[in-house]
Protein backbone atom coordinates (compact mmCIF):
# COMPACT_ATOMS: atom_id res chain seq x y z
CA UNK A 1 0.00 0.00 0.00
CA UNK A 2 1.03 3.48 -0.70
CA UNK A 3 -0.55 6.48 1.04
CA UNK A 4 -0.12 9.72 -1.29
CA UNK A 5 -0.50 13.46 0.25
CA UNK A 6 -1.62 16.24 -2.48
CA UNK A 7 -1.02 19.63 -1.81
CA UNK A 8 -4.24 20.92 -3.89
CA UNK A 9 -5.17 24.60 -5.05
CA UNK A 10 -9.30 24.87 -6.34
CA UNK A 11 -11.42 27.79 -7.56
CA UNK A 12 -14.34 26.78 -5.10
CA UNK A 13 -16.91 28.87 -7.66
CA UNK A 14 -18.64 25.86 -9.85
CA UNK A 15 -18.39 23.05 -6.72
CA UNK A 16 -20.63 21.93 -4.28
CA UNK A 17 -17.70 22.19 -1.39
CA UNK A 18 -14.85 19.89 -0.47
CA UNK A 19 -17.18 17.18 0.33
CA UNK A 20 -18.60 14.64 -2.36
CA UNK A 21 -22.60 15.02 -1.96
CA UNK A 22 -25.76 13.75 -4.02
CA UNK A 23 -26.67 16.96 -5.51
CA UNK A 24 -24.02 17.97 -7.55
CA UNK A 25 -20.24 18.01 -8.05
CA UNK A 26 -17.59 18.18 -5.19
CA UNK A 27 -13.63 18.57 -4.95
CA UNK A 28 -13.43 15.25 -3.74
CA UNK A 29 -15.44 13.54 -6.16
CA UNK A 30 -13.43 14.89 -8.51
CA UNK A 31 -10.10 13.73 -7.16
CA UNK A 32 -11.44 10.56 -6.36
CA UNK A 33 -12.08 10.54 -10.58
CA UNK A 34 -9.12 11.55 -11.17
CA UNK A 35 -7.25 8.91 -8.82
CA UNK A 36 -9.50 6.10 -10.75
CA UNK A 37 -8.14 7.03 -13.89
CA UNK A 38 -4.76 6.90 -13.58
CA UNK A 39 -4.49 4.34 -11.15
CA UNK A 40 -7.38 1.95 -11.84
CA UNK A 41 -8.42 1.90 -8.19
CA UNK A 42 -11.75 3.53 -6.47
CA UNK A 43 -10.29 5.26 -3.23
CA UNK A 44 -11.71 8.00 -0.57
CA UNK A 45 -9.54 10.97 -0.48
CA UNK A 46 -9.29 12.20 2.79
CA UNK A 47 -9.39 16.06 2.85
CA UNK A 48 -7.82 18.67 5.65
CA UNK A 49 -10.75 20.97 5.82
CA UNK A 50 -14.34 20.59 4.37
CA UNK A 51 -14.52 23.83 2.58
CA UNK A 52 -18.19 24.92 1.99
CA UNK A 53 -20.17 25.15 -1.90
CA UNK A 54 -17.91 28.22 -3.16
CA UNK A 55 -14.87 28.41 -0.95
CA UNK A 56 -11.54 28.38 -2.84
CA UNK A 57 -8.46 26.47 -1.32
CA UNK A 58 -4.78 27.75 -2.44
CA UNK A 59 -3.03 25.31 0.25
CA UNK A 60 -5.77 22.14 0.84
CA UNK A 61 -4.24 19.01 1.40
CA UNK A 62 -5.56 15.79 1.43
CA UNK A 63 -4.69 11.81 1.31
CA UNK A 64 -5.45 8.46 -0.54
CA UNK A 65 -3.91 5.17 -0.20
CA UNK A 66 -3.21 3.06 -3.32
CA UNK A 67 -2.82 -1.10 -2.83
CA UNK A 68 -1.83 -1.79 -6.26
CA UNK A 69 0.24 0.33 -8.78
CA UNK A 70 3.01 2.29 -7.54
CA UNK A 71 3.83 5.61 -9.26
CA UNK A 72 6.47 8.33 -8.83
CA UNK A 73 5.55 11.36 -7.49
CA UNK A 74 6.30 13.79 -10.35
CA UNK A 75 3.99 10.90 -12.74
CA UNK A 76 1.24 10.71 -10.47
CA UNK A 77 1.39 15.06 -10.17
CA UNK A 78 1.23 15.28 -13.83
CA UNK A 79 -1.74 12.75 -14.52
CA UNK A 80 -4.11 13.90 -11.98
CA UNK A 81 -3.48 17.45 -13.30
CA UNK A 82 -4.05 15.79 -16.97
CA UNK A 83 -6.96 14.25 -15.41
CA UNK A 84 -8.27 17.24 -13.77
CA UNK A 85 -7.87 19.61 -16.74
CA UNK A 86 -11.55 20.52 -17.04
CA UNK A 87 -11.85 21.55 -13.44
CA UNK A 88 -10.41 24.18 -11.57
CA UNK A 89 -8.30 22.23 -9.46
CA UNK A 90 -4.61 21.97 -9.74
CA UNK A 91 -2.39 19.56 -7.83
CA UNK A 92 0.42 21.77 -6.70
CA UNK A 93 2.46 18.80 -5.03
CA UNK A 94 2.64 15.13 -4.37
CA UNK A 95 4.41 13.34 -1.77
CA UNK A 96 4.40 9.70 -0.68
CA UNK A 97 3.91 9.14 3.11
CA UNK A 98 3.93 7.12 5.64
CA UNK A 99 0.34 5.38 7.16
CA UNK A 100 0.46 7.47 10.59
CA UNK A 101 -0.42 10.29 8.10
CA UNK A 102 -3.58 11.93 7.90
CA UNK A 103 -4.61 14.36 6.67
CA UNK A 104 -7.39 15.53 8.64
CA UNK A 105 -6.48 14.39 12.26
CA UNK A 106 -3.01 15.55 11.97
CA UNK A 107 -3.29 18.57 11.28
CA UNK A 108 -1.73 20.85 13.77
CA UNK A 109 -2.68 24.44 12.27
CA UNK A 110 -4.98 25.94 9.69
CA UNK A 111 -4.50 29.74 8.09
CA UNK A 112 -7.95 31.01 6.84
CA UNK A 113 -7.60 34.26 4.39
CA UNK A 114 -11.13 35.81 4.06
CA UNK A 115 -11.06 38.69 1.42
CA UNK A 116 -13.22 41.48 1.26
CA UNK A 117 -13.20 44.62 -1.39
CA UNK A 118 -14.69 47.64 -0.06
CA UNK A 119 -15.98 50.10 -2.70
CA UNK A 120 -18.61 51.57 -4.27
CA UNK A 121 -18.76 50.11 -7.82
CA UNK A 122 -19.25 46.78 -8.63
CA UNK A 123 -16.24 44.31 -9.19
CA UNK A 124 -14.99 42.95 -12.81
CA UNK A 125 -11.67 41.09 -12.84
CA UNK A 126 -11.71 40.09 -8.72
CA UNK A 127 -15.65 38.91 -8.71
CA UNK A 128 -16.30 35.54 -7.24
CA UNK A 129 -13.18 35.91 -5.35
CA UNK A 130 -13.58 38.44 -2.98
CA UNK A 131 -16.74 39.78 -1.17
CA UNK A 132 -18.05 43.17 -2.46
CA UNK A 133 -19.44 45.42 0.39
CA UNK A 134 -20.21 48.93 -0.75
CA UNK A 135 -20.74 50.56 2.44
CA UNK A 136 -17.39 52.09 3.81
CA UNK A 137 -15.73 49.67 6.44
CA UNK A 138 -14.13 51.37 9.61
CA UNK A 139 -10.85 48.67 9.64
CA UNK A 140 -9.97 50.45 13.04
CA UNK A 141 -13.19 49.21 14.51
CA UNK A 142 -12.98 45.50 13.50
CA UNK A 143 -9.36 45.42 14.93
CA UNK A 144 -11.02 46.33 18.54
CA UNK A 145 -12.74 42.99 18.47
CA UNK A 146 -9.78 40.78 17.87
CA UNK A 147 -9.08 40.52 21.93
CA UNK A 148 -12.60 38.97 21.89
CA UNK A 149 -12.09 36.10 19.44
CA UNK A 150 -8.35 35.12 20.01
CA UNK A 151 -7.31 32.27 22.62
CA UNK A 152 -9.29 29.65 24.21
CA UNK A 153 -13.03 31.02 23.43
CA UNK A 154 -16.58 29.01 23.26
CA UNK A 155 -17.19 30.51 19.34
CA UNK A 156 -20.80 28.83 19.56
CA UNK A 157 -22.24 32.18 18.75
CA UNK A 158 -19.75 31.79 15.53
CA UNK A 159 -20.90 28.39 14.74
CA UNK A 160 -23.47 26.41 12.28
CA UNK A 161 -26.33 24.28 13.65
CA UNK A 162 -24.67 21.90 11.40
CA UNK A 163 -21.76 21.51 13.17
CA UNK A 164 -20.38 18.32 14.01
CA UNK A 165 -17.57 19.22 16.34
CA UNK A 166 -17.91 17.43 19.80
CA UNK A 167 -17.24 21.19 21.51
CA UNK A 168 -18.10 24.65 20.19
CA UNK A 169 -15.02 25.79 22.21
CA UNK A 170 -11.65 26.36 19.96
CA UNK A 171 -8.34 27.85 20.22
CA UNK A 172 -7.51 30.97 17.92
CA UNK A 173 -3.91 31.40 17.77
CA UNK A 174 -4.00 34.40 15.61
CA UNK A 175 -6.82 36.81 14.06
CA UNK A 176 -5.19 39.84 12.21
CA UNK A 177 -6.83 42.60 9.97
CA UNK A 178 -5.54 44.75 6.92
CA UNK A 179 -6.40 47.26 5.05
CA UNK A 180 -4.50 48.13 1.43
CA UNK A 181 -6.69 50.80 -0.25
CA UNK A 182 -10.21 49.12 -0.90
CA UNK A 183 -9.06 45.78 -0.11
CA UNK A 184 -9.66 43.94 3.20
CA UNK A 185 -7.47 40.89 4.46
CA UNK A 186 -8.67 39.25 7.52
CA UNK A 187 -6.57 35.81 8.48
CA UNK A 188 -7.31 33.58 11.14
CA UNK A 189 -5.15 30.76 12.72
CA UNK A 190 -6.57 27.70 14.62
CA UNK A 191 -5.24 24.04 15.32
CA UNK A 192 -9.08 23.49 14.04
CA UNK A 193 -12.20 25.54 13.17
CA UNK A 194 -16.46 25.13 13.37
CA UNK A 195 -18.32 24.95 10.95
CA UNK A 196 -18.87 28.38 9.41
CA UNK A 197 -16.36 29.62 12.12
CA UNK A 198 -14.61 32.16 10.05
CA UNK A 199 -17.83 33.44 7.79
CA UNK A 200 -19.89 33.65 10.93
CA UNK A 201 -17.29 35.99 12.56
CA UNK A 202 -16.21 37.93 9.44
CA UNK A 203 -20.29 38.37 8.96
CA UNK A 204 -20.21 40.07 12.58
CA UNK A 205 -16.89 41.83 12.02
CA UNK A 206 -18.47 43.29 8.74
CA UNK A 207 -21.35 44.93 11.09
CA UNK A 208 -18.61 46.15 13.34
CA UNK A 209 -16.74 48.13 10.49
CA UNK A 210 -19.64 49.39 8.77
CA UNK A 211 -21.27 51.20 12.25
CA UNK A 212 -24.20 49.12 12.58
CA UNK A 213 -22.57 47.08 15.85
CA UNK A 214 -20.34 48.66 18.16
CA UNK A 215 -17.41 46.52 19.42
CA UNK A 216 -20.00 46.45 22.51
CA UNK A 217 -22.33 44.65 20.88
CA UNK A 218 -19.61 42.26 19.50
CA UNK A 219 -18.23 41.29 22.84
CA UNK A 220 -21.75 41.12 24.08
CA UNK A 221 -22.71 38.82 20.91
CA UNK A 222 -19.40 36.68 21.46
CA UNK A 223 -19.84 36.35 25.19
CA UNK A 224 -23.94 35.65 24.53
CA UNK A 225 -22.37 32.17 22.82
CA UNK A 226 -26.00 32.38 20.81
CA UNK A 227 -26.23 31.40 17.68
CA UNK A 228 -28.87 33.84 16.66
CA UNK A 229 -26.86 36.71 18.04
CA UNK A 230 -24.17 36.46 15.12
CA UNK A 231 -24.19 38.73 11.83
CA UNK A 232 -25.46 37.41 8.52
CA UNK A 233 -22.50 34.94 7.40
CA UNK A 234 -20.36 36.19 5.02
CA UNK A 235 -20.55 35.05 1.67
CA UNK A 236 -18.22 31.89 0.03
CA UNK A 237 -16.16 33.58 -2.31
CA UNK A 238 -13.87 35.43 -0.42
CA UNK A 239 -12.71 32.69 1.82
CA UNK A 240 -9.32 30.83 0.91
CA UNK A 241 -7.90 28.03 2.99
CA UNK A 242 -4.38 29.19 2.55
CA UNK A 243 -2.36 26.46 4.41
CA UNK A 244 -2.58 23.53 6.78
CA UNK A 245 0.75 22.51 8.94
CA UNK A 246 1.55 19.28 10.53
CA UNK B 1 -22.78 70.18 -24.10
CA UNK B 2 -21.15 68.30 -21.29
CA UNK B 3 -18.40 66.10 -21.46
CA UNK B 4 -18.52 63.28 -19.08
CA UNK B 5 -14.81 61.46 -18.19
CA UNK B 6 -15.27 58.27 -16.99
CA UNK B 7 -12.51 55.95 -15.21
CA UNK B 8 -13.41 52.28 -16.45
CA UNK B 9 -12.31 48.87 -14.90
CA UNK B 10 -13.33 45.83 -16.63
CA UNK B 11 -12.16 41.86 -17.54
CA UNK B 12 -11.44 42.01 -21.15
CA UNK B 13 -12.12 37.63 -21.05
CA UNK B 14 -15.57 37.88 -22.68
CA UNK B 15 -14.82 41.26 -25.28
CA UNK B 16 -13.61 41.54 -28.80
CA UNK B 17 -11.20 43.93 -27.22
CA UNK B 18 -12.07 48.02 -26.19
CA UNK B 19 -12.95 49.58 -30.13
CA UNK B 20 -16.47 48.91 -31.16
CA UNK B 21 -16.27 45.53 -34.15
CA UNK B 22 -18.77 43.69 -36.29
CA UNK B 23 -17.62 40.17 -35.08
CA UNK B 24 -18.55 40.74 -31.11
CA UNK B 25 -19.42 42.82 -28.43
CA UNK B 26 -16.30 45.41 -27.39
CA UNK B 27 -16.30 47.64 -24.39
CA UNK B 28 -16.73 50.62 -25.82
CA UNK B 29 -19.99 49.42 -28.06
CA UNK B 30 -21.25 48.49 -23.81
CA UNK B 31 -20.70 51.28 -22.74
CA UNK B 32 -22.20 53.56 -25.42
CA UNK B 33 -25.20 51.74 -24.77
CA UNK B 34 -25.66 52.29 -21.55
CA UNK B 35 -25.14 55.77 -22.26
CA UNK B 36 -28.14 55.61 -24.88
CA UNK B 37 -30.16 53.71 -21.94
CA UNK B 38 -29.61 56.64 -19.88
CA UNK B 39 -29.68 59.99 -21.92
CA UNK B 40 -31.43 58.60 -24.91
CA UNK B 41 -28.67 60.08 -26.85
CA UNK B 42 -26.24 57.66 -29.50
CA UNK B 43 -22.82 59.12 -28.70
CA UNK B 44 -18.79 57.80 -29.62
CA UNK B 45 -17.41 56.92 -26.30
CA UNK B 46 -13.67 57.97 -26.77
CA UNK B 47 -11.16 55.49 -24.93
CA UNK B 48 -7.64 56.72 -23.74
CA UNK B 49 -6.00 53.26 -24.95
CA UNK B 50 -7.28 50.93 -27.32
CA UNK B 51 -7.11 47.12 -25.58
CA UNK B 52 -7.14 43.78 -27.92
CA UNK B 53 -9.17 41.16 -27.28
CA UNK B 54 -8.60 39.76 -23.68
CA UNK B 55 -6.80 42.68 -22.19
CA UNK B 56 -8.23 43.86 -18.65
CA UNK B 57 -7.79 47.11 -17.25
CA UNK B 58 -7.82 48.57 -14.02
CA UNK B 59 -7.86 52.46 -14.72
CA UNK B 60 -8.79 52.79 -18.60
CA UNK B 61 -10.30 56.46 -18.95
CA UNK B 62 -13.06 57.56 -21.54
CA UNK B 63 -15.57 60.68 -22.33
CA UNK B 64 -18.53 61.35 -24.29
CA UNK B 65 -20.58 64.01 -24.61
CA UNK B 66 -24.29 64.89 -24.54
CA UNK B 67 -26.18 67.58 -25.90
CA UNK B 68 -29.29 67.48 -24.04
CA UNK B 69 -30.11 66.03 -20.09
CA UNK B 70 -27.35 67.44 -17.31
CA UNK B 71 -27.08 64.83 -14.87
CA UNK B 72 -24.86 65.11 -11.68
CA UNK B 73 -21.91 62.74 -11.65
CA UNK B 74 -23.29 60.35 -8.49
CA UNK B 75 -26.43 60.03 -10.85
CA UNK B 76 -24.03 58.76 -13.87
CA UNK B 77 -22.02 56.54 -11.69
CA UNK B 78 -24.43 54.67 -10.67
CA UNK B 79 -27.05 54.37 -13.52
CA UNK B 80 -23.96 53.23 -15.81
CA UNK B 81 -23.00 50.80 -13.40
CA UNK B 82 -26.97 49.03 -13.28
CA UNK B 83 -26.96 49.53 -16.94
CA UNK B 84 -23.65 47.53 -17.40
CA UNK B 85 -24.44 45.06 -14.87
CA UNK B 86 -24.64 42.45 -16.53
CA UNK B 87 -20.83 42.52 -17.98
CA UNK B 88 -17.89 42.61 -16.18
CA UNK B 89 -17.51 46.15 -16.65
CA UNK B 90 -17.53 48.95 -13.60
CA UNK B 91 -17.40 52.53 -14.16
CA UNK B 92 -14.95 53.30 -10.81
CA UNK B 93 -15.44 57.36 -11.48
CA UNK B 94 -17.24 59.90 -13.58
CA UNK B 95 -16.43 63.77 -13.77
CA UNK B 96 -17.09 66.66 -16.03
CA UNK B 97 -14.73 67.87 -17.93
CA UNK B 98 -14.44 70.79 -20.19
CA UNK B 99 -14.52 70.47 -23.86
CA UNK B 100 -10.68 70.49 -24.31
CA UNK B 101 -10.50 67.25 -22.53
CA UNK B 102 -10.10 64.25 -24.94
CA UNK B 103 -9.26 60.55 -23.04
CA UNK B 104 -6.77 59.82 -26.01
CA UNK B 105 -5.03 62.65 -27.26
CA UNK B 106 -4.64 64.64 -23.73
CA UNK B 107 -3.05 61.44 -22.40
CA UNK B 108 0.50 62.27 -20.83
CA UNK B 109 1.14 58.78 -19.74
CA UNK B 110 -0.03 55.11 -19.91
CA UNK B 111 1.11 52.16 -16.90
CA UNK B 112 0.43 48.70 -18.15
CA UNK B 113 1.13 45.97 -16.19
CA UNK B 114 2.31 42.85 -17.53
CA UNK B 115 1.51 39.15 -15.36
CA UNK B 116 3.31 35.87 -15.42
CA UNK B 117 2.21 33.12 -12.65
CA UNK B 118 5.79 30.95 -13.45
CA UNK B 119 4.77 26.87 -12.03
CA UNK B 120 4.65 23.52 -13.16
CA UNK B 121 0.87 23.11 -12.40
CA UNK B 122 -2.02 24.32 -13.64
CA UNK B 123 -3.84 27.86 -12.64
CA UNK B 124 -7.13 27.67 -11.45
CA UNK B 125 -8.22 30.74 -9.14
CA UNK B 126 -6.07 33.00 -11.35
CA UNK B 127 -6.95 31.53 -14.50
CA UNK B 128 -7.63 34.26 -17.02
CA UNK B 129 -6.10 36.75 -14.76
CA UNK B 130 -2.11 36.10 -16.04
CA UNK B 131 -0.07 33.82 -18.35
CA UNK B 132 0.87 30.46 -16.89
CA UNK B 133 4.54 29.76 -17.99
CA UNK B 134 5.60 26.33 -16.88
CA UNK B 135 9.47 26.72 -17.50
CA UNK B 136 11.11 28.33 -14.66
CA UNK B 137 12.00 31.84 -15.60
CA UNK B 138 15.28 33.70 -14.60
CA UNK B 139 13.98 37.29 -13.82
CA UNK B 140 17.74 38.57 -13.02
CA UNK B 141 18.51 37.64 -17.17
CA UNK B 142 14.93 39.31 -18.01
CA UNK B 143 16.05 42.57 -16.06
CA UNK B 144 19.76 42.76 -17.94
CA UNK B 145 17.22 43.48 -21.01
CA UNK B 146 15.74 46.57 -19.82
CA UNK B 147 18.19 48.74 -20.71
CA UNK B 148 17.63 48.28 -24.13
CA UNK B 149 14.33 48.54 -24.08
CA UNK B 150 14.28 52.14 -21.83
CA UNK B 151 13.97 55.97 -23.52
CA UNK B 152 13.63 56.88 -26.74
CA UNK B 153 14.07 53.49 -29.15
CA UNK B 154 12.73 52.46 -32.71
CA UNK B 155 10.43 49.98 -31.37
CA UNK B 156 9.55 48.31 -34.95
CA UNK B 157 10.51 44.66 -33.74
CA UNK B 158 7.68 44.98 -31.38
CA UNK B 159 4.96 46.10 -33.51
CA UNK B 160 1.74 44.37 -34.63
CA UNK B 161 1.58 44.74 -38.97
CA UNK B 162 -1.71 46.71 -38.22
CA UNK B 163 -0.21 49.61 -35.73
CA UNK B 164 -1.13 52.74 -37.21
CA UNK B 165 1.05 54.95 -34.97
CA UNK B 166 2.93 57.23 -37.73
CA UNK B 167 6.27 56.51 -35.94
CA UNK B 168 7.70 53.36 -34.66
CA UNK B 169 9.94 55.46 -32.17
CA UNK B 170 8.49 55.55 -28.49
CA UNK B 171 9.96 56.98 -25.10
CA UNK B 172 9.76 54.20 -22.53
CA UNK B 173 9.75 55.92 -19.40
CA UNK B 174 10.27 53.07 -17.03
CA UNK B 175 9.97 49.08 -17.55
CA UNK B 176 10.27 47.39 -14.48
CA UNK B 177 10.16 43.16 -13.48
CA UNK B 178 9.54 41.96 -10.44
CA UNK B 179 9.42 38.47 -8.96
CA UNK B 180 7.26 37.28 -5.41
CA UNK B 181 7.32 33.26 -5.55
CA UNK B 182 5.65 32.20 -8.69
CA UNK B 183 4.30 35.98 -9.88
CA UNK B 184 6.33 37.81 -12.18
CA UNK B 185 5.24 41.33 -12.68
CA UNK B 186 6.53 44.11 -15.69
CA UNK B 187 5.48 47.42 -15.10
CA UNK B 188 6.17 49.38 -18.38
CA UNK B 189 5.21 53.44 -18.52
CA UNK B 190 5.40 55.57 -21.36
CA UNK B 191 3.11 58.34 -23.20
CA UNK B 192 1.93 56.27 -25.75
CA UNK B 193 2.60 52.54 -26.99
CA UNK B 194 2.55 50.76 -30.03
CA UNK B 195 -0.10 47.90 -31.30
CA UNK B 196 0.59 45.12 -29.29
CA UNK B 197 3.80 46.46 -28.24
CA UNK B 198 4.22 45.29 -24.86
CA UNK B 199 2.92 41.41 -25.34
CA UNK B 200 5.67 41.32 -28.21
CA UNK B 201 7.80 42.86 -25.38
CA UNK B 202 6.95 40.54 -22.71
CA UNK B 203 6.75 37.05 -25.08
CA UNK B 204 10.49 38.19 -26.50
CA UNK B 205 11.77 38.52 -22.55
CA UNK B 206 9.65 35.31 -22.04
CA UNK B 207 12.47 33.55 -24.11
CA UNK B 208 15.22 35.13 -22.50
CA UNK B 209 13.92 34.20 -19.06
CA UNK B 210 13.50 30.51 -20.03
CA UNK B 211 16.92 30.58 -21.83
CA UNK B 212 16.01 30.09 -25.47
CA UNK B 213 18.01 33.77 -26.10
CA UNK B 214 20.30 35.27 -24.00
CA UNK B 215 20.51 38.88 -23.63
CA UNK B 216 22.67 39.41 -26.53
CA UNK B 217 19.69 37.78 -28.70
CA UNK B 218 17.44 40.07 -27.10
CA UNK B 219 19.90 43.59 -28.31
CA UNK B 220 20.25 42.10 -31.55
CA UNK B 221 16.18 41.68 -31.78
CA UNK B 222 15.78 44.85 -31.06
CA UNK B 223 18.27 46.53 -32.43
CA UNK B 224 17.37 45.21 -35.90
CA UNK B 225 13.82 46.44 -36.18
CA UNK B 226 12.55 43.67 -37.72
CA UNK B 227 9.39 42.41 -36.69
CA UNK B 228 10.43 38.76 -37.67
CA UNK B 229 12.70 38.66 -34.81
CA UNK B 230 10.57 39.28 -32.21
CA UNK B 231 9.27 36.07 -29.86
CA UNK B 232 6.06 35.14 -29.71
CA UNK B 233 3.51 37.51 -28.68
CA UNK B 234 2.36 37.08 -24.82
CA UNK B 235 -1.59 36.06 -24.55
CA UNK B 236 -4.20 39.03 -23.79
CA UNK B 237 -4.51 37.35 -20.39
CA UNK B 238 -1.98 38.37 -18.66
CA UNK B 239 -1.80 42.33 -19.80
CA UNK B 240 -3.62 45.21 -17.79
CA UNK B 241 -3.85 48.95 -18.55
CA UNK B 242 -3.49 50.24 -14.94
CA UNK B 243 -3.65 54.09 -15.35
CA UNK B 244 -3.86 56.64 -17.46
CA UNK B 245 -2.53 60.53 -16.39
CA UNK B 246 -3.63 63.92 -18.22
Amino acid sequence: MTRYKLLIEYDGSPFVGWQKQENGLSIQESIERSVLELFQEQVTVFGAGRTDTGVHAMGQVCHFDILQKELDTNTVLNALNHHLRSYPISILKVDKVDEEFHARFNAKQRKYLYRIINRHSPLTVEKGRAWHVYKNLDVNQMIKCIPFIEGKIDFTTFRSAHCQAESPVKTMENVNINRTEEDIFFGFVARSFLHHQVRSLVGSLKLVGDGTWTVENFKFAVESKDRSKCGALAPPEGLYLMEVKY
